[in-house]
């Protein structure tokens, strides 16, 4: 607070006015924000799945976006060798995330607490990532305000998920080459009540996302078309 | 890929149409996405200026959104009590973010990687950290795309932010009960060639907001009014 003459000239910059709030946002959007969490095993159809759904509501004029492993681990979640490249060893050491069991809970409490941010902002964010522990997910769900986490259990059985193999990182994994890997070395933890259980066997892709706009008209988190 | 007549039923989920583009996104906007980066001392009016330019953006139909301390500091860059509180001491130790050079670029660094993932979503991103130092913004100004990053640095003398401490945190630094504060043990360094400079001292909020605005207008991101 100015206390003299000189310093009364100064304008103050202490705000009185409410900021835009989260309702401002989804009124604008014409719907409301969710996290739209895609669950399940490598190569079950998860990010195939949320990029369907990502066309079909942004064809409708919903604000919606992807979050995966390809816009997330090159920044948010970078590997450590990719951190130590930019910030030194120090950094790669102390923040850089690996796959023992911490570092995915911490992998998954951060894209949450991004994804709550882009809900937020009044967005339908899609995450795709294995999200292979009930606890991490759950820890999430808890983080994020009441209904904003819908849980999508991608379903494929194991030897289909291998079958498939698109990165080839099964074969990796049973060679060896890949330790800690979701449904060879490390345990899948299905959800116990997913808001939306799709099998990815049943239908293309096509289908299976109109089942998920489906969900979400019903639900009131986007208005029907 | 199917190898038998048992799986050859089983329905491909490999993706093979284009996922949304950023350019897609901001056809359906009606503008650019961009990251403001609001830097300066504490009190110098960052928040203030950037939840001023957010509400004329909301106003107009611009998508924008405000990352700052409030919806930053609570869930992705939570200090270690935080952490320790919902995940336990090791997540604390490991992940929780400190007042350290380390622990600030740390904090800037995912700052800047959200605002990257907001801005790839065709969002008008404000940034409202104090950032003092210039290799931790540098860095976020490489990290994202050509153009991207609008370093907007607020300034006002530091008497002048001390006079104002409207969270009354100058003084319990004076006091030495807070240690590492911007402009009293901790250095800020200002940014050598900022997009945008505004003077907090000289006008109220919305006229520096109505300048940042018109410099969005000159610069394409946003149609003219």
């Amino acid at each position: 607070m100015p206390e003299d003459g000189a310093k009364a000239e100064v304008v103050d910059v202490r705000w009185h006015e409410p900021a835009v709030s989260r309702s401002d946002r989804e009124q604008a959007a014409g719907h409301r924000g969710c996290v739209l969490w895609f669950t399940g095993l490598s190569g079950c159809g998860k990010s195939t799945l949320a990029n369907a759904v990502d066309r079909r509501l942004h064809a409708r004029g919903v604000r919606s976006f992807v979050l995966d492993g390809d816009n997330v681990r090159h920044g948010l979640n970078a590997a450590p060798a990719l951190l130590e490249e930019r910030y030194g060893k120090e950094a790669a050491d102390r923040f850089g995330l690996g796959f023992g069991a911490a570092d995915r809970a911490e992998n998954i409490r951060r894209i949450g607490a991004v994804a709550d941010l882009f809900a937020q902002a009044g967005i339908v964010t899609l995450t795709a990532f294995i999200s292979p522990y009930r606890r991490d997910r759950d820890a999430v769900r808890a983080m994020l305000a009441p209904g904003d986490f819908v849980e999508v259990f991608v379903q494929a059985p194991l030897e289909v998920c291998e079958g498939r193999d698109p990165k080839g990182l099964y074969k990796k994994a049973r060679a060896g080459e890949i330790k800690n890997f979701t449904g060879i070395d490390d345990p899948y933890e299905e959800p116990r009540a997913p808001e939306i259980v799709v099998d990815s066997t049943a239908k293309p892709p096509d289908e299976l996302a109109t089942d998920v706009i489906a969900w979400l008209e019903r639900a009131g988190k986007i208005p029907a078309a």
